[in-house]
């Protein structure tokens, strides 16, 4: 996979894309990364990537031209055409499901906009999928886009060794997960479960199951809504 | 306001963290932060911070022991305790309201894990909060814990200076924001509209929040039960 990052704050991703799975995956040749700094593509003399707003109002608003450049010269040599992820909190909220989706194509782009809005025409004629990673605000949709490229990139055949994959398997059942312990035993006086360490493997898993459905009714009634319970499961809700 | 970020990667953070409005606050002096690497504080001889999991199953737990104790090191000296934040999928989902609270504290620690679990004492007894930043898989908790802290120092009173806080503010309306235009006026024969180069404020307005209506419904109709509609806003909707 091919990834093209524009942005106009490229130092802000070096310590997180040559870091860990990141960097592991690099090495895999699992994908190729690199930033552009859209303003290179500007061409009015000042360099300015942004301007006021038609009909007036405060911020400024990032103009067509660079984005559309800085795309069109990337895109040059392409059979495929890439996806154009423009991070934007008017986006289609991110998921798991979108990852997948993502993960199955060679080449991405992201636009990354800071404190401005997008000019409308990037949006309506430009690209292909707008993305937000939630409702809050953030300075800029670097983050956004760094969020994204993780959720991807694990995805990616090649880019993990095989020790994380059973791991991540435990996010994709539907519900969250039980509690985990690990040594010591006793710590400052708080005490692993008995159970766990009682050897009995059919318990332990009727345990986590409990546990694992009960944290989720607590905490995110809503998975539940999409999650295909058993008469059994149904009863220990019940209770 | 201090924080505090307990993480084993401690090198992804640092061109987020000098960027952009991150740089600018910590030179307004609106916060402080360091990373601290929790390896630091492990007591056994391998410095291993993880440990196989009681009851079996795949996957590495993160111990208790070298979290406590980092956090113990760092809260030595407080009066008030600081908000102790653990980064992880089951937590609370990430809202601006969140942020808001968060950024009324003096002292925010993060624990990022890593591919790991936390072993549940570490849940039960030491943090204050736990948040997830959405529904999607990501590698470890480092990059959430960025996006949590961008959004809080964004809102710290000495954080930005008065030429962004007026776009910000256009998030808070509790709807998605209306679309923007700047120059040119006919970008590869794409026009911007035209009220908004009349110079009509009134019309302007109108347009701009009929359209903000629109998109808020087409994109997000779950932001509009917590809106409240005026009598025309109600009937633009339904047409």
């Amino acid at each position: 996979m091919k990834i093209d990052i524009l942005t106009l704050f490229p130092e802000m991703f070096r310590g997180v894309m040559e870091s860990s799975i990141m960097k592991k995956a690099q090495e895999n040749q699992a994908f190729t990364y690199q930033t552009i700094d859209f303003r290179q593509y500007t061409t009015n003399k000042h360099q300015k990537v942004d301007d006021y707003p038609y009909g007036g109002g405060a911020g400024m608003v990032l103009m067509p031209q660079p984005i559309f450049s800085a795309v069109d010269a990337i895109k040059q040599s392409e059979s495929k055409p890439p996806r154009i992820v423009l991070m934007c909190p008017q986006g289609e909220r991110f998921t798991q499901r979108k990852a997948e989706e993502l993960a199955k194509e060679d080449h991405l782009i992201f636009i990354c906009g800071h404190y401005e809005g997008y000019d409308e025409r990037i949006r309506e004629q430009l690209v292909t999928d707008e993305i937000s990673i939630g409702d809050f605000v953030l300075t800029g949709g670097e983050l956004g886009a760094m969020v994204v490229i993780d959720s991807v990139v694990r995805l990616l055949p090649s880019a993990l060794g095989n020790q994380q994959s059973a791991r991540e398997d435990s996010f994709s059942t539907g519900l969250l997960e039980h509690p985990h312990y690990t040594r010591p035993a006793v710590f400052q006086g708080m005490e692993v479960p008995e159970i766990l360490r009682s050897g009995h493997h059919e318990k332990i898993e009727k345990w986590r199951k409990q546990q694992s459905l009960k944290r989720t009714l607590e905490r995110r009634p809503d998975l539940l809504e999409d999650y295909p319970l058993t008469d059994e499961e149904k009863k220990w809700l019940d209770r």
